[in-house]
């Protein structure tokens, strides 16, 4: 099988992304093409003319490695056992270098984390920085840290998870009990200043947090403007240069408000009701 | 020798292009590698870590080929032994699928030749569109146009030669004796509906052409806006999709405008000085 790659780019890198066998039937050698080869390729198949195509695969299945979620903390000075979970994943698509997906997200909430450390006081509870092993195949850091973490997360006040690159803050979202509005409503005025709007729309949670939900943590969503991120994410050119600092900024700044806002509530965070706990 | 491609994109897909080794020194092996991939190597080198590269090189050096020029002629009315020659190449760098280097300036000159031939009069000159083999590899094939139609060389009275891919054109210039200069100033009146500017800088004549200039030849030249041409220019990325159909029409227009003002100008236009006849 050849697929025609589904990045918004026009390069000679194929887009590349995870694929499932079913297991009951044979498993076809499958591979992505970049949108002009399959364009060209595509043409001449219109033109009726016979087409053979050569290809050379190098990728292969290796056995699983030991790999580790990387965590820090800011401990909360009122409800220490209280957490506001930050994550991104440390591990990246192998065609590229994962700058943008996902170096980008772990760097905005190192960043965010760091500024906050560094106000003269700490926020009521604990922001905890986790850097994720393994999102790209399978999730497998953000089962072991559910599993690991399980009679903490009824204490999860709330978890965000920075995993869209570069992209400017366009807007922001939830999934929270509907005693956390007023909250939400005070961060959103703050978010204001960075022309970050509220959304009606929940839009994407990250892999790595989605799972949190079915135990009732809020989960918060920061959109971010992906206009250019599918012409680099899971390619060749997903690379350091991609970085564009001053929307990364805008990014962690955005990322700041929400940590510190969630961390430092006065009043309790509720638990997002049973009858919402899953997603579409 | 590793060298930083010299192009202006940031793909991870070298620029490329010809290397001349002395003849009394060893040929070093030498490769491009893609601006992200060079910038990788040299932060990881001034950081002072010891690196090994290892590339794998699929190139080779072939015996020469038989390749032919192409050549296609409107015949003028009144002095159909002088010549407008519309100059392109059919060659391309190995990498890409030369579409903008240089089957952009193949169309743009059969193009602008196909829209004369229409007109309701054919023009006082002929107009010759020659399509050369072998521009990227050392212009064999502009010297076997030169040797071959050697005796006409002197009654040709213009070359234009397009080979800048699909930027729209920003301005026209030449090669030519004070004589001429009416002549270019009616046609500049002409271009001036393009946006296009009469230069006082010559710029770039075409490869395949400037070796025209020793006899006498005015050379003419569109200068193209070259703003995304390095982006894509002997690298894998130099495919159909980079076309910009509208700027290639108005490519194709100038061209048809400057082809058809030389070759129906009622009046001689004179050679070239001898004292011009070198470029720079």
């Amino acid at each position: 099988m050849l697929i025609r790659s589904i990045g918004t780019d026009s390069n000679r890198l194929a887009h590349t992304g995870t694929l499932w066998y079913d297991p009951n039937q044979p498993r076809i050698p499958s591979a992505a093409l970049s949108a002009p080869d399959a364009d060209l390729l595509a043409s001449i198949l219109a033109s009726g003319a016979a087409v053979r195509v050569r290809i050379t695969v190098a990728c292969e299945n290796r056995a699983n490695g030991e790999s580790a979620n990387v965590i820090g903390e800011i401990v909360g000075h009122e409800k220490p056992g209280e957490i506001v979970l930050l994550g991104a994943h440390l591990d990246s698509w192998d065609l590229g270098r994962g700058a943008l997906d996902d170096a980008a997200g772990c760097g905005v909430v190192i960043e965010a984390a760091r500024q906050i450390a560094q106000l003269p006081a700490r926020p009521r509870r604990t922001i905890r920085v986790v850097l994720y092993a393994n999102e790209e195949n399978g999730q497998s850091g953000s089962e072991a840290y559910a599993s690991t973490h399980a009679t903490e997360l009824e204490f999860h006040a709330a978890a965000l998870e920075m995993d869209s690159g570069t992209g400017r803050p366009t807007a922001f979202s939830w999934r929270a009990a509907p005693s956390t509005l007023p909250l939400l409503a005070q961060m959103t005025d703050l978010l204001r200043a960075l022309s970050i709007a509220p959304s009606t729309e929940e839009g994407e949670f990250g892999a790595d947090v989605a799972n949190l939900l079915e135990t009732g943590v809020p989960l918060l969503n920061l959109w971010q403007d992906l206009t250019t991120y599918f012409d680099y994410h899971h390619t060749a050119n997903d690379t350091f240069d991609k970085i564009v600092p001053r929307d990364l900024d805008k990014v962690t700044a955005a990322t700041a408000v929400i940590a510190w806002c969630m961390a430092d509530a006065p009043s309790a965070i509720e638990r997002v009701p049973q009858d919402h706990r899953k997603l579409e």
